[in-house]
């Protein structure tokens, strides 16, 4: 697909058709792009998380999402930073950001449904997932993206620019 | 383009063109996709300074930026938010994070070059940007985005993944 394509019809997805599989293929080209994303300094402190497991992953969507419709999700991708090697906080924020961003504009590349639930800046979030996965200390959870195939037929048009929002040359 | 080959192949561009011009065509999509990277809330606390001006853009680089090779871009997008309608505080990063991600990948689709610079989470970067683009006090800028043609060939292979950051299950 496009590029602008999929960035003005990538929306969150609220229900997923259960028991959809995605293959390793997908899910390898998906790290891979999360990965690609730009971050700062020498390494990226970027780590991925997959859960490919149902029980863990209904647990983690639990954990995260009072609604249950997500839980028939095919996979769930935990992004997380190594904070070790972060000379200004708050980088690895825009890190995981971009990672995120890149993995749910791929998915709707490839007709999966995806939604990005946001573990920071909720600090209680943070501190359930980073329980629940048994992360390191040093390792803070971002974000939760949920993917699978949609139940509902995924958006096939964006909204045009709202000009309110653009300054030119000063505020 | 297609949308991970944009991801995979999209790299900071350090020297431009001078001269090069990028048409209001180009900069109208570029905000539209910006516009479109998901928010909390219900409305995106994001707004989009553009600067096309010689000078303004000169001097937003030299702000920011040591070298001055960046200057030579065709424009600028300052990625601001406005922070008064945020019940979470970091949200904010989070929602401009995704917004620059989608313009420099928008670039690279177009066979643009483009440099992110971070704005945020410098204070002192942030002040100066703040002060420079007459911003009012409850707008943050977070990056600034330099986009023209790039002196040398866009990247056109993407590095694999690092297996080493990608964990099943658990850590």
């Amino acid at each position: 697909m496009e590029t602008l394509r999929a960035m003005l019809t990538c929306r969150t997805t609220a229900q997923f058709v259960p028991g959809a599989v995605i293959s390793t293929k997908t899910q390898k080209d998906l790290l891979r792009v999360a990965m690609s994303a730009p971050f700062a300094g020498k390494e990226s402190p970027r780590h991925f998380l997959v859960i490919r497991e149902a029980p863990a992953r209904g647990d983690l969507a639990e954990l995260l999402w009072a609604e249950t419709s997500i839980q028939s999700a095919s996979i769930g991708i935990v992004v997380c930073a190594d904070n070790r090697s972060q000379k200004h906080m708050g980088q690895w924020v825009v890190d995981c950001a971009a990672a995120s961003e890149n993995i749910v504009l791929a998915a709707r590349d490839m007709e999966l449904g995806s939604a990005w639930i946001r573990v920071f800046p909720f600090k209680s979030r943070m501190s359930a997932v980073g329980k629940f996965l048994r992360l390191p200390h040093y390792v803070t959870p971002f974000s939760a993206i949920f993917l699978g195939r949609s139940r509902k037929p995924l958006r096939k048009l964006g909204a045009s620019a709202d000009e309110s929002k653009i300054h030119l040359e000063q505020w």
